[in-house]
């Protein structure tokens, strides 16, 4: 998408064919800093230290750091090293070890002396996929969009509530609850979104407002608290939120906090649409409640607050009493009973086994072992 | 309650007579701080600044500054201008209004000789009256705790979810939420609590995690948005939450985000109770989302957190790009059908007309306009 009006993507090669381009993550939204990746390690450490963030976005990383890795030195054993390497920055990441296996999977049996070049190009398939899929997300969520929008007076704006960074930051490009909003904004249809600051880490508030007020969408922050309030009085149309990992039978696990926004869209009628890859489906698991493991991250996510102080100076305050136990669940899982649809890249289906496997029949109906 | 194992109020007179101590709650949690208030401007000031807040609070110190400016002059012009500067510390505070009335009505009528003694009694009156009030909100809710401390294994825990802070430090003693609490823990019966930071001023995070940390009542900290995991889990035995104003038929309107809260206590079958004193019923209004205006507040709240940095001195952090726009809704209504029942002085009764009429028959069946 557009920062003040030049186009971007999340991550990008440059033209000497050697080097790929990141943004700095860590460093938004108080400063935008991008930075060449050069060396494997260039890759691992973006990759480690959160300067890319988001499924997708590091698994194109990887991708990318495997086809500079091979460019130095293509032989299997270097390889199998990269491979360990990239694996290592983030070992529970499901993508990450996805566009891993694919490059080994796809290089692997080629000559050496060609490999570099294969990896490069396959590592922008990658990429170019990723947009695609999420730009498809985009279009079948304008659709819904374009529904609300006829049902209203000409010209009035339709209110969306989002929760996190679902947005392009986290993708390759257009991000997945973000890309009906910026295709409907592309459009000239009149939108504006509330952007959830979603505590403990602040995503909506320093990622979500920055890439919006970038590309030039309206919208407003409030904190987490506020959607319920919202909501009653008629001030959202809609909800999109991401997924970090779907059932089978349409239960979404996402940020802590999505559930209680799903309970007051259900409360007050307002449809709330989960967007995503269908490569978030986890087609083995039935019951997010009971199979999906919710990760207890570090307490002082909550506890100290980073920000910049009024000289602009990175900084982390806290706020409770230092000894103050704490609780940090980084995930909460949103029944599907309660989400209108699921908005994937083939369409828009009901969030149960049978909305999904209309979609994806040759996922669905896989046996169980076999995934 | 206590501190560290001794015991306070939220404010007390001196033995000198002259001089009313409170606490400076803008320093919680990071510096326990008393001050004492020896003038009328020492009163306004702890009043405007906030160094004392919540309602009833802020009505016992401004009974006790109209005392302390009758013990310098206590002429019917000072006695008037005494009350001119402490309401207009903060004009729409109704418990601060309805103070600085009682010590009016009663003192007037006084000879001037005698309205300093008359006026320092009546403040100390309505101190007593505020702990009494709250005592017995905690003596009705405490048996809300026994009965579900009945039904669980002998020494298992009854979790708690709190929000906002409506603790001994927003009263005179006691709290209301946080009132039977502190008698279970008093008690013996072991109570644990989970507190929600409260976004975006952060009351839970930094007063009731201190308030319960010194008395020495278990806690965690979390984040707004993990109640609902927290209930979906069952982690939850039951809600207590304070109530700004409460309409005739029980909706009611709180800390933004208690709705959020109160739908996800009726989706998992969790208790939600709202402890209140009768004097926060509206008996003029049936309908709170309709009727009651919700405060929007400064945006500086949301997007600047204040705390302390690692070095301990008072910092603000901007959490996201400074041209964002901002919405602070201070308030939501939790309407009545999401409670489980209203915990007042008298005791507990259905969120609903005919519950408080049959607690407080001689305010519920007042012809309206009388009021």
């Amino acid at each position: 998408m557009k920062i003040d009006g030049t186009s971007y993507r999340s991550i990008w090669a440059e033209d000497d064919g050697l080097t790929v381009g990141i943004i700095d993550q860590t460093r938004l939204p108080h400063a935008f800093v991008t930075r060449p990746l050069k060396t494997l390690d260039d890759a691992a450490v973006a990759i480690s230290d959160m300067w890319v963030r988001g499924a997708p976005l590091i698994g194109a990383t990887a991708a990318y750091g495997m086809a500079i890795a091979l460019r130095k030195d293509a032989s299997d054993a270097a390889m199998d090293e990269a491979y360990r390497i990239l694996h290592a920055t983030r070992p529970t990441a499901i993508n990450l070890k996805w566009a891993l296996d694919e490059v080994i999977r796809n290089i692997r049996p080629i000559d050496v002396g060609s490999r570099a070049d294969a990896a490069w190009t396959l590592a922008a398939e990658i990429c170019d996929s990723d947009v695609e899929t999420n730009h498809s997300i985009g279009a079948h969520g304008l659709g819904l969009i374009k529904a609300i929008a006829a049902r209203k007076p000409d010209g009035e704006t339709i209110n969306v509530l989002t929760h996190c960074n679902a947005g392009w930051l986290a993708t390759v490009d257009w991000g997945t609850a973000t890309s009906p909003i910026y295709q409907a904004h592309e459009l000239g249809i009149p939108i504006h979104v509330w952007v959830d600051e979603t505590r403990p880490r602040n995503q909506g508030a320093s990622l979500t407002s920055w890439e919006l007020g970038r590309h030039g969408v309206p919208h407003t922050l409030v904190v987490d608290n506020a959607g319920g309030h919202l909501m009653q009085h008629g001030k959202v149309d809609l909800c999109f939120v991401g997924s970090d990992r779907t059932t089978a039978s349409g239960d979404v696990c996402n940020k802590i906090g999505t559930y209680l926004k799903a309970l007051a869209a259900r409360d007050n009628g307002v449809p709330f649409y989960v967007t995503l890859p269908s490569s978030t489906v986890d087609w083995t698991i039935h019951d997010g409640l009971k199979e999906i493991p919710i990760e207890e991250r570090n307490g002082e996510e909550v506890s100290w607050i980073a920000g910049v102080d009024n000289e602009g100076k990175d900084t982390k305050v806290l706020i409770c009493p230092k000894t103050t136990p704490v609780s940090n669940f980084a995930f909460d899982v949103t029944p599907s009973r309660l989400v209108t649809g699921l908005v994937t890249e083939r369409g828009v289906c009901s969030a149960s086994r049978a909305g999904l496997a209309k979609l994806f029949p040759e996922m669905a109906n896989q046996p169980k072992q076999a995934v």
